[in-house]
């Protein structure tokens, strides 16, 4: 993730390898182009004009976070509750602020407010710089997964630390990085993870990056806040 | 290591598990009880009394690193060499600050100042406090082996950023942390690792420890540094 925000675009792992790791998850493309979505083991590539679509499993990501997900806590929110109300009620299920969970939220949402990366040409700008340009739309009245975990504080910069959610609709049709939302009724699966396996590009642009940490926290929550 | 920072001393892998992920590396054992070296897929345990003994397979960790040594870089030091002098040559050898090296440096020490935490009960201080009573010693004119890693900056809290060196001697009798150095000669050998693979504790004290990242560089620096 510290490397997305230096403007490294360009990953080595193909998606065919990143479903090696895992049936379910997000990332995006290399040259940033569009959002991924793991469901059930098929990826999605979600592009910034609205179109979906299965990603070619040649293809090559620069991020991505994987897991098999197994339910390990399931609940139902069956009251509307927005963004704030469903990262509380995960965190009074969780045993701890430590380990890493994988969380599917499956229901009807009256209002979901997304962003889509788009495709950058070289010379690449910086993540900040690249999202603000990007599509956001705004899906009403809608039914889908949103896909995603909660990481640890000290994940920030390998990944995104907190709440980081993808959605994909019932139709496979329209989908984003899910910036804010309002669920009207939703099943709520956790899967709790205490490994985790960290895959380091090995490409010259990544070998030359400077990543610094200094606006780690800044640039996330930028970049990636809800 | 951030979790040793806040005085979670006591982890759930055993010495067992922890060489079914490889054959070279360091840590410490359950309540600081000193410092650990793995060479050649054998562990072993420094006390802060300075004698050394192989660990017990099922003694447990709540801290180490480890790898399958294989030399990608291979070089020799003939003139006399301090710590800031071998962590310049390998700097100046490897591809990358962004990537994990392994670093092996098998030769003579004309100097060497080390220390060994000592074996903590309960309630446990935090390591800052722990490691200020700290054993220390001065080894000269002494063979062995230096064994440790050279971690990415983004690495820091999860491991040691910078370098994290633990020194046996030959004899096996001797060794620690290694503080400060002064080498007459020796081969260095380095393994570049793109991959890293954590395994969370999950213990009651983990699952519930408050790991604060505000002072962590600060902290591994005095804890840890050279």
């Amino acid at each position: 993730m510290g490397a997305l925000l230096d403007g490294i675009y360009d990953g080595d792992m193909t998606i065919q390898e990143v479903l090696e790791h895992g049936d379910f998850g997000l990332g995006t493309f290399n040259q940033l182009d569009g959002e991924m979505v793991i469901l059930d083991g098929v990826c999605y590539q979600l592009h910034a004009d609205g179109t979906v679509n299965r990603a070619d499993l040649q293809a090559r990501t620069p991020f991505a976070a994987v897991t098999w997900f197994r339910a390990d806590h399931v609940f139902d929110l069956d009251a509307p509750t927005d963004r704030a109300g469903l990262t509380a009620a995960v965190d009074a299920r969780i045993e701890s602020a430590n380990l890493i969970y994988a969380v599917r939220i499956s229901g009807h949402f009256s209002r979901i407010h997304t962003r889509t990366v788009s495709r950058q040409t070289r010379p690449y700008r910086g993540f900040t710089e690249a999202t603000k340009n990007q599509s956001e739309t705004v899906l009403e009245d809608t039914s889908g997964v949103m896909a995603g975990f909660r990481m640890p504080d000290y994940e920030q910069g390998i990944s995104v630390a907190g709440y980081h959610l993808h959605f994909l609709d019932a139709a496979h049709a329209r989908g984003g990085h899910a910036l804010d939302f309002q669920i009207t009724a939703a099943r709520v699966e956790i899967s709790v993870r205490s490994d985790l396996h960290l895959s380091l590009p090995t490409t010259a642009e990544f070998l030359n990056a400077h990543l610094d940490r200094a606006d780690l926290d800044a640039d996330i929550g930028r970049t990636e806040g809800g």
